[in-house]
């Protein structure tokens, strides 16, 4: 268990929010076992979200018709990508588990975080074709969503309003993580906060924490269909 | 159909692109039955995706405490957002049908799109608590995705590797448009472009054409978990 790494994903704007509090315990209960966790705090990186030749640095391989899938592919393979893609894939290549905490924008990822995922997973360092899913470049890796939603557990069922949440995880754990290689580990819901007794948040705090103390224990979910759609 | 107007959220970061083309052709066909297309180009535009407190012009409500959607919901009532976000609501209260023109990353919009729909779509304007779905506040506006994808049409069926192309539609169809009351009109999936003949590029840029002759004569899809699950 010591020695394992650990890098959070964290995009929410306040320290003082129930997600900048899960980061919080999580960052401590893992120091305390002597993991190493590492941090990309991307509202206090200004992190860049928009795919753009910017990410390249140097001359383009075509600079007729840019193609950013291309483009950042030859940049990886020439050490050619912008510095701050280079420190995020640095950091996940030395991670044994990523943990995402970021609260639920419209069924997915805030922008700020979906720009992670567009401009630091790119072809060459997560993936190659061939070399997706099951032989995903990060097939060694665990990946964990813990995130937080507006609306109540009832609301994101099967027969609630928004439907069962393992439906808007398919394109995050499935379309994209897995998608990768990574293992994905069952995401943690906070359902809620926000309209949360201050005890019920103290409980889901708990809970997260007390998941962790145990967390390289766990099986990764079997990250196929039927996960999400026959559940 | 005249006197329609139509937006086009574009985000493709080459005009020479098959996502630049298929923008190109909707907006000569649609100006062509003197429909006022405005247009919305995200990458040109420089979009900015992060939510962050610089959506707010002036004080924020809670100082102490940073809420984004809090924060974006009071500015909207206060006329105190920032004008890139006002505007790009002008141009949605203005349409009638509005067409986001995309390449799928990570089975779901670019980040420079996903940070349009985190800012601009804020509570006040788009919906409401209640007020949300079938009484969100654009309910008399008809959304239509237009993407592209790496893949071909067979790696996203139900039995490909993949899934169902409407598994990733989920959190956008649903979860972001109808969650704001926009009737949805069918996708147009253009299939692997970057891997198809010139000639089925052409067929494919030809049948959004011929499409958007009669677009309005189209029923939306009805855009409930049976149309992505039980296809």
């Amino acid at each position: 268990m010591s020695g394992k790494k650990v890098l959070i994903v964290y995009a929410h704007q306040e320290p003082k929010s129930f997600n900048g509090s899960m980061k919080q315990v999580a960052v401590e209960e893992l120091s305390k076992r002597v993991h190493e966790a590492s941090m990309s705090d991307l509202y206090t990186m200004n992190f860049e979200p928009r795919a753009t030749r910017n990410d390249v640095t140097g001359a383009l391989s075509n600079p007729e018709v840019f193609k950013y899938g291309v483009e950042a592919y030859e940049a990886y393979k020439k050490k050619a990508l912008t510095s701050d893609i280079l420190e995020e894939q640095r950091k996940v290549q030395e991670a044994d588990l990523v943990i995402f905490q970021f609260p639920l924008y419209w069924f997915s990822v805030p922008a700020i975080l979906k720009g992670w995922m567009d401009r630091v997973l790119c072809q060459g360092f997560a993936l190659d074709v061939p070399g997706f899913y099951d032989s995903g470049f990060l097939k060694d890796k665990l990946a964990l969503l813990s995130l937080t939603t507006g609306g109540t557990a009832e609301m994101y069922t099967k027969a609630g309003v928004n439907g069962d949440f393992r439906y808007f995880l398919w394109p995050l754990q499935h379309g994209t993580l897995h998608f990768c290689g990574f293992k994905v580990l069952a995401p943690q819901i906070s359902f809620g906060p926000e309209v949360s007794s201050e005890q019920k948040r103290k409980v889901m705090l708990s809970s997260w924490v007390q998941r962790l103390k145990s967390i390289w224990k766990e099986e990764p979910i079997h990250c196929t269909r039927s996960w999400y759609f026959q559940g």
